[in-house]
Formats: structure tokens, sequence, C-alpha cells
């Protein structure tokens, strides 16, 4: 059975993430679907990560004078109408035809930021001409300097705001169901923004993984080399030690995303939001802090600003969204979200982001 | 297929809550099946409220001599058989066409109270004419003080003895389910105690829920206003943080009742049950500490008032009964769970509420 | 369909208890299934009786000399060859036609003991006449002093060895599985033992539980008085609060049964090998400590020794196996049962019953 | 439907231990299955072991250099390139006609090692011939010393490299699967290894587990004695109690590996990864400390390694692989779980084995 073509109104029972991930189901083939939805080896780390969310309870506070509450968030100067940002999904076009710029459109209409993948499969520039909010762009290591300095280069002259650089992912992680399914890229669907794939200079009887992929892979060198030679803030995103953390922000980062890439690299990880609290400790209350992995709902949002983050990055639901009915439907996911989040914060007693703390989160 | 017409008499198989639960469905269409079963988001809290009575583990003490055990409950001056009170439940024409006055009816022939709900579908007053017991009244905010006085003077002027204000429920919450099935009440079913919903005056562009909804919310001031005005008890209910359990106290309420509504307004709260011990410790042993919540069982209301409560609320259960069998399954529903209690408590070694207390439950 | 009637060989895939349980559904009929499986009201201590078990671990040592091991066990001055007992159950021609007499001539085969319930359906002078190693007697408060000290002069009589007078039942529980099932005992099957029911005489108006039940219910008053009276052995059945196991060691008993009575008769207390070590630490080493309660390994055996016990007693097991194939199938459960726990005791190091204690067992 | 011969090449959708268990099925009679699969009882701890491992969460570090990273393993002077040894599993021409050939074959060419079972299908000699790694040699021991000592002392004259003598199997256990399919071993499968079982001399009457067994199992002087008289490398297998670690090593032990015989032979021990940081903290960094069970993917050897381990041994996953597709399949097998152990190390940020330490296990 093909899949569905994008919806072009939203029906009446989409009414929370979950109901998208359901629909999306039909909108695309086995192949997207198991990119889409699969994750490293047992895809343990994926369901840990929504289930963190589920388990953690609330405790709310009531009648306070809430009139004057609003979600707003700044980042790096600038300001978003609300926290959740779509985090840098790789080759969107697997989902909807128009790709990228389907969702940097929704999430610029909804005032929300975006980081964009290196692996787009729009181009970069065109992406950002669609953003009425600030984009940030996401690099991955080009296993060379000069080719990562390069795109960065073109990212800043784009206009991009932020630089989420990608540390977690020097191998893409090995993901059983693409394997079972034997996902590959369909005809015309790539990343547009490289030239090539670098090659793997394994020597003879090496292990590809070491001796090859590990080759490619950047270090805290590379990442101080990178720090000095741009101005854009810079973020580390895959952070799941503290002590990485810790490192990160001495070399000069100024923020980092609290994330186990949606257990797509290595299964067993744990959950990104059990560990937040232990970074905000660490990393102060300045460092710019965000989380992504298993945000579902608006009081997902909520418990991650809680634990510590500053705001938060959503994945695989926009994806989903985006299946479903392209730009409209991620803009729709981004108002349920954000009116999930306004009625969790109204319910816990919270009149902006900075009253949000751990005192509405249940011990244990 | 249209919903069975209530039945006129029990039969034998209906033994417990859970049975009654079972055989509403049947009862009633999928429109109110969704707005009774349905709680918000993931329905993740009501399951737990339910959940946390069934793990925890009861200490009984054996050969002690029960002769005279009873199980009266005296609250504001007023002295119930039980301490079983029908919580505030809305629109309850929607489960049968006697509505509120079966439930009144009810709870009064079984010797104990009810809080009657500002959305009843009923005249307060003429609900008021078939208790053989105290009733209390419930008040939802008015959106202004004087509006919410109104509704205080009609339930004072028609004999209600108690005033209980619910605060945890500014908005009526996110409730997927009766989206999904778009709920809507069937014509002839309406809050008929109201004139009219206040209008939501947001300004241009606002936040429904900031600027709209949370504009009719009422705070503490308010709380402290009504108090001023009226000699009624006053308990307010929906508090689930501690601190807001001793402003209550402290504003001159005479009770709270641990709520989360049912897990009808805010997901991922927790179970009430776990939090009655902290109220309890914190607030005294003369303040008056009601619980709802996840209630099917005898055992429950035992577990309950050694937790801290001095009396408990059901809410769905008896909406179950009324739709099966009108006032006789409230009824029979009241008598289940009153020889169940009393059951606990000869098992127990408990003569009288008074002498519930901690030491019966496991700790853990 | 009608129940099959009880093997006469034992098939070769009948290897454990649990395969006795599933096997008995196709002998008995609905009325003494629902009677045998049920418990009081959702059954959760009926199930968590067994995951107890089900979750403790053992912690075994290895390469001792265990060529003179044994099982021998020795209780108030009798000698038996493993410490598994056959409880109390009630009405056993319920599941089988030799009920009872098949039971006890099946414990003494096996080399071990059974307590007879004041409930039998056979003589308990015929009954007593079965058995080749000692019988002890289960007495039911019969409502007044006169009438249940001469019971016990009978059980006296016949020889019964000891006394387990069953405290935690002075109501026979809220069984939900048993009243949807309109259970009833059939034409024929009676507590034979028994002159007729004492007459419940609750004043007018009174509860049935309190005014009535309750005042047969025996005290610690009247367990002193029997305790003056006879001079075999009084063990207390269905004790759960280590406090109430003092006071049964004050007043002269010579044991208890830590018990939930398999959940049959209060919901939700708790798992009674989780309680053991508490009871030997309060009552010293030479209290006798009998357990129940889930058992359906050799290994729980095990466990419920190192956890304090002086020997354990199955209920349902043996009912199945009862209903499956008669005095045979019991004799060959308990022939499954003491080989299991032989095996368990080799495997852990353990020569004898003495030399398991709680170091075998992983804390937590 | 009769079993499907091996499969000369893998297909594609093979890509994880897993899938060779699932499609092991089809490649083994009823008869196998059951043999393979069953374990002790309720089977619970071959369960608990694998969720252990499943339920054990990974803190990786990034950023590092890893170019040179590499998995060799040196044990007792032998280097292999991963530490990945075949445990030594019994009559596996039950999987495959080759049986211990292929697997020792497979176990050569991916560059790691096994331990050859005592109850071999393939004599000893001829396997020895097949290993391009050092082998290892199983003892069962076989009821004399001086039996036990011939087997040696083939072993030794074969080339073997170290013994591994089974500690906690002096009963096969009770494994209620096996039982219930009435497994046998087929005709021409048999311990090719071994002139005749040894016979149990019960005396009359006596436990044929006590008297019988027990006699002809090993005890800590028959080690002792062993220990003595060769001079291979000598680990105990089986040990869970952390003071029988010691006790080995005192004796003269040069290692042991913490095991439950993969839950066959006493149900309800621990998962033995949680047992390992004992371990390896009460017998220091030299003494050699192996385990099994439940080990299903690279991540897990990582985690073993991390908790304390040396090396590890697969058990079950190589009789699937064998069944599957013989040597390929093994080979193939142990390919995927080597380059999932390199994938882990290096997202881990560890360039070879001495670097992972308990620091990468999130505590708890």
């Amino acid at each position: 059975m093909s899949p569905l073509p994008p919806l072009a109104a939203i029906p009446h029972d989409l009414v929370a993430a979950c109901d998208y991930e359901q629909r999306a189901r039909a909108h695309l083939d086995d192949n997207a679907w198991a990119y889409l939805q699969g994750a490293a080896a047992d895809e343990l780390t994926a369901a840990a990560n929504v289930d963190a969310f589920r388990r953690r309870r609330l405790l709310p506070r009531v009648l306070r004078d809430l009139r004057h509450g609003q979600t707003r968030c700044r980042l790096f100067g600038d300001e978003f109408e609300h926290p959740l940002l779509l985090a840098p999904l790789a080759y969107q076009r697997l989902f909807h035809p128009a790709g990228e710029l389907a969702s940097a459109l929704a999430a610029g209409v909804m005032g929300g930021g975006m980081a964009v993948s290196t692996l787009a499969t729009c181009m970069l520039e065109e992406i950002a001409s669609q953003g009425q909010r600030p984009l940030w762009f996401q690099l991955y290591w080009q296993g060379e300097r000069e080719r990562s300095l390069a795109l960065v280069r073109r990212a800043e002259a784009a206009g991009y705001r932020a630089l989420v650089v990608t540390v977690d992912a020097p191998l893409s992680g090995i993901r059983n169901r693409e394997q079972r399914a034997a996902f590959r890229l369909p005809p015309g669907i790539a990343a547009v923004n490289l030239d090539a794939t670098p090659e793997i200079s394994a020597t003879a009887g090496g292990s590809p993984i070491f001796a090859g992929l590990m080759g490619l892979a950047p270090t805290w060198d590379d990442i101080a080399w990178l720090r000095a030679r741009t101005r854009l803030p810079l973020l580390l995103k895959g952070i799941l030690h503290v002590d990485d953390g810790r490192l990160a922000r001495d070399l000069g980062a100024d923020g980092i995303v609290v994330s186990n890439h949606g257990g797509r690299v290595l299964d067993t990880t744990p959950a990104t939001l059990d560990l937040l609290p232990a970074f905000r400790a660490a990393l102060g209350d300045r460092f710019t802090l965000l989380v992504d992995g298993g945000i579902r709902r608006g009081s997902d949002v909520f418990k991650a600003i809680a634990g510590g983050a500053d705001a938060v990055m959503i994945g695989r639901p926009y994806a989903h969204a985006l299946a479903v009915a392209g730009a409209l439907g991620v803009a729709h996911l981004l108002k349920l979200l954000r009116e999930e989040l306004e009625a969790c914060m109204a319910l816990c007693g919270c009149a902006d982001l900075a009253s949000i703390d751990a005192g509405y989160l249940c011990p244990g």
C-alpha cells in the first residue's frame, strides 16, 4: 500500500503529538518509517527518553495571579515566543517533499527556532530565507578542519545565528531496524549541502571503526580550533557526562544540548531528563543548557525547564507532523505543544519560564 | 448501539465498584463515556491515583474486641454514618435522567454527604431538598467576586452546610479523549444554576490561557475576600503542595481536599494518597483534610484515613453506579464501600475511625 | 463441560506445582474453582505472595561436602521428613471425593504434616486414622469458649498433636470472585465436625460486621483462656504484625503462622515472605515460626527458612493436586517440592535446615 | 514440521544476536529447542541475566582521540583479538552436525577463545586441532579424582591452555521445560570424551540427591588436590558468592567465572552483571574475572568489563548462530558482537579494554 499524500487540513482528532505519530505511519513508506522511528540496537534509550517524562511528577501551586503570563524565551540575544526548537533532523525530504523548507517555515510562523542539519536535503541558504525567526546551523564534523569550517562560513553568510556541533555521533550508530529494513536514501534525496562523503582511509586490516571512522571524528582540540574561528554562539550537542559539560564550558562553548541523539547512536544511555539537574548544578545559571529526547507534551517542556534546561528541542514529533501535513502540520504541532506548555504553566502557577524551577517536580 | 436504560434492580454479580465501572459502559453513549472516563492528556495521573491505593500495603492487628465498632464521621459539627462523600461531579444528567437529585438522594439514604457541583444539571435548591443529610456546595469561581458570592448566598439560603472552592481548575484541562470524541453537552443538559458563561476578554493577540482564562481565575486575595463574607465552613479543593495547604489554613480555610481533580486537569501530578502524610504533619491534627482520586474499595478509605485524611470523596465510581441504576445504584455502591470499610476495620483491629493511623500501613 | 474425573496415574508433564494448577481447572467445576482460586477483593495479596518468592534472589555457596544432607524437620518433639505441612484448607471434598482423607494420607506417606481444618468435610477422628505422621488441628473459634473447647477436646482425643488457632478471619473476607460466581457448598458437602453455625445476634440496626460477626470473634482474653485449658502446643495462625507476634509469645503460645490467609480475607496485606526476618528478630530463635502463602517451589521453602521460618504450609497447590489425582496427586506434589528443596539445598551448599540462614538471600 | 537445514549464507536481516535467536527456532526440533532455551524451574534467572544488561545505563564521554583504539584482550599470557569467549556448552551436535568443531573453528577465525565442554560431542583432541587460537577445557568433575585428572591430562596433551572447572552443577538442575518436552539425547549424539556415566551409589532409602549425586560432587579439597596436579591456569566457573571467590583465590585458582550457568541449574539466583563490582573489589585487580549469562550485545560486553570483568563468555547466542548457519553463523555472530563492542567503545570514548571502568556506568 503506497503512502497517503500529506493532508491539506488538520482533522479534529489530531490533538496531541502522539496522534501525529500514529497517523504518520500511513503517510510514510517502510523505508522512511524505519529510518524515522528506528534507533540504535534494541531502542531502549529511545523508549526511556519518553518514559522519563511520563514518570516525572509535577507539584503544582494554586491561586496565583497569572494574567500576565507568557512563554517567551531568550537565547543568545534572540527572543523566541516559546522555548521549543526544532532539532536538527537529517534528510527531511524523506518525510515531505518540501523537507526542511516546510519545517523552517512552520518554526518561524510559530515564533520558534530550528537547528538546520548538515544533512539537510535543501540548500541551507534557501532554508534560511524561509525563517521569520533566527535559525541555527548544526554541524557534523567533515573529517578535516577546513572542510568543516567551510560549512560554518556558509552558515554565517546565510545568517544562521548559532552553531550546534554534534559530538555524540562519530559513527552513526548500529540501527538494527534500519538494517533489517535495508534502509537507503531514495533517488533524489541527498545531503545537498555537502560536496562528497569524506573518504575513510583505514590502514589495511585496521578496524573500520577505530582506524576508519574515528580518524574522521573531531576531538576537543578540533572544537577549540573551531571556537577560535567563529563568533557565532557555539553549542555542543550530545553530551551526557557532566565532566564533558565542564570541558565544553571551559573551552569556550556557549552552551550544550544534553542529548542521546534520540537513542539513535548508542543504546542504553540514560534518559536525558534525569541528567539535567546535575548539569545545571555543575555549569551554573548562565551557561545555556538545552535538552532533547522524549518530549511529547507541553508538560514535558515544563519538566525539562524545571530540571534546569533553558529550552528544548523536539525531533521525531515534528517529522511525524511534517509527514502528515507538511508545514501546516508542524505549525499545528508547535501550537499544540505551546498551548500545553501554557496550560501547564497556568496550572502550576508559573507566569514565565524563569519562574519554573525544581520545586515543581516531585523528588525521586 | 444505543445505551441501555438504567436497571431497576441490582444484579447479583455487581459486588464491587469495579463491576459498576465495567457495567456502566453499556449504559452510556460514547459522548458521555469520553467525558466521564477521560482525563487530561495521557491520563497517567488518573491511573496513578488508583494504582497508589492498590500498591499500598496494610498491616492488620488481630484479636481485639471490636463488638462496638462503627464508622461514624463528624465533619464541621455534622455527623455522617461513614466517611464517604460524593465528590462534586459536574453534569450528572449526562449519566442518568435524575442527575444530581438521584445522587443526593442516595447519599442521604446511606447516611453520607455530597458536595454539589456549581455545574450541576439540577437546581441546587431542589437538590438540597433531597438530602436527608447535610449537603455541601462546590464553587467554581465565576470570574468576578460578586457573581461568585451570589452563588454562595444561594447555597447558604438552600441550607448547604459547607463550601468547597475548587482551586485547581482555572482552565478545564486538555482532555484529549474528550477532544477526540468531540464531546459536547447534549441538548437539554446544562449548568442550570449559572446565568451565562463569563466572557473571556483577552486583549487582542494575547494568549487565550494567560490573558483570557487566567483573568477569570481566583487568587489567594479572592479567597480571603470570600472567607470574610461567609460563615460556612470553607474548604479549598485541589491542593497538592503542602505550602499551599499552609496558605489555606493561615488564610482561615477550615479544610482542604487533597485532590488532582481525578487527573482531569493536569496530567502527571502525583497520586493523592502518597501526599497525605506530609499534609497531616504540616497542618496539624485539627485541620480538616479530605482526599479524592482513585478510591475504589473500602480498604482505600481505610488507607486514606491511615494516611491522614478525615474523610474521602469518591467521584467516577458513583457516576458509574448512577449510570447503571440511578439512585439505587449509588446507594448500593455506597453500601458496598461502607461494608468493605467495616470489614477492613474489623480485620485490622480498628473500632472507629479515630483508631486508624499510620501504624496500619506498611512503610515504603 | 463437566469436570474431568481425577487421574489414576501421573502424566509425565506434571513436573511442578504450576502444572498442577493449570491442569486442575479441567477437574473442577466453576463453583469449586471460584472458591479455590478466589481471594479477597482484587486478589492483589494472593498474587503478591507468589511474586515475593519469585523476586527473592538466592546466593548459593559451592564445593561443600553434602553427602550427608537431609531435610528433616522437628516440630514440638515430632520429626517430619521435610518442612512442608499441608495448610488447613476447608471443604476439601469440593476438590476430590476423598477430601481430607486423601490429603492426610498423602502427607503421611510422604513423611510430612497436615493441619486439619475445623471446616473439614470428613470427621476429624477418621482423618486422624489416616495419618502415618502426627496431624495438627486447626480451630476456628466457635463463637463461645465452651463450644470452641469442645472441638479441642475432640482433637486431643483423636490424637492431634498441636492446635492451630486461626486469628485473622473473624469474618470470611469479601471474596468478589466467589460472589460473582454465586459460590455455595454443593449438597452433601459440609463442615461435618460442627453441630450448627453459631447464630449472629446483632442488635436491630447494628452493623452485621461489628455488632454481629465481631461478637463471635475471639479476643486475646479468649486465647489466654484456651491456652490455660490445653496442653497441646498452641499456634496462632494469621499474624502479620510483629507486635501481635510478641503478644502471642507472651501469652504462652508456642508458635505462630505468619499468614495472610492466602489473600482470602483482607486484600493488600503484605506478602508473608517479606515479613519473616522481623518476626524472627523479634521473637528469638526458640519460638516456632511457620509461614504460608505463595509457596510454589522447593526453593520457596528454602527462602522461607532462610527468612526465619522453621517450616512452611502449602495451601492451594495441594488442592490442585488433590483435584487432579487425589492422594496420589498430593503425594506426587509433595515429592516434587521436596526434591526441589533438596536440589536447592544441595546447590546452595546446605546439608540441613539448620544451615539455611539469611546469608543465602540477596539483600533488598 | 521438520527443522530447516543450516543456511550457507547469511541473510541481510540477521544483524544482531536476537535475530539469530528468533531464526534458530526454525532450525531446531522441539527436543533440541527445549534443551537449548530451557532453564531451571520458572526460568526467572535466565531472563534476569538478560534484563540486567538491558537495564544498566552507560554514561559516554565524547571528543577523545580514538584512532588507535582496539579490543585486544590478554588472558594467561595468550592474546585474543577481543574479550568474547565461547562458553562451554554441552552437546553441540544437537544444534549442528559439525558441533563443537564448527564453534571452535569460528572462534579461531574470529580471533577469540572457546572453552570446550566435558560434554562435547566431538573428541577434544579433534576440536583442539580446529583452533587458530588457544582453547580452554571445561571440566565436569567425574565422581572420582583420578577419573577427573585423566581428562585433564588429555586436555593438557591436546594443547588446551586453561582449565575451567564448573562448580555450580553437582546436579544438573530441575529443568521443567526439558522435562515437559521429555528431552533426551538423540541417537548418535553423546559425550564422546567420557567412558561411561559414573554410577550413583546411594545407600538404600537415601536421597538420590544427597546420598547419590552429592557423593560424586567435588569439594574444595578436590579442587586443591587438582590444583596441585596441573600447571594449567585454573578457573572455577559458577561462583556467585564473594566469599567463594576468596576461597578460590586463596586455594590457588587463577580466576573465576561469575556465572549462574545461564539460569539452568538453580533458579532465582541473581543476574551476574550485578555481582561483578563486589567480586572485583574483593579479589583485587590481578585476579582473572570472567562472567557469563545474558550477554546479547557488544554493549553488554562493555558493561561487564566496566563492572569488573576481564572478559566474557557467551552461551546460548552462539548455539543459535550454530543452528542457523554453522561455523559461518558463529563467526558472523562474533563479528557482530565485536563490531558492537567497538562501536560502544568508540562512542563511550575508550580506546582499549583497560580504559573501561565503572565511571562509564550510571550508578544504581
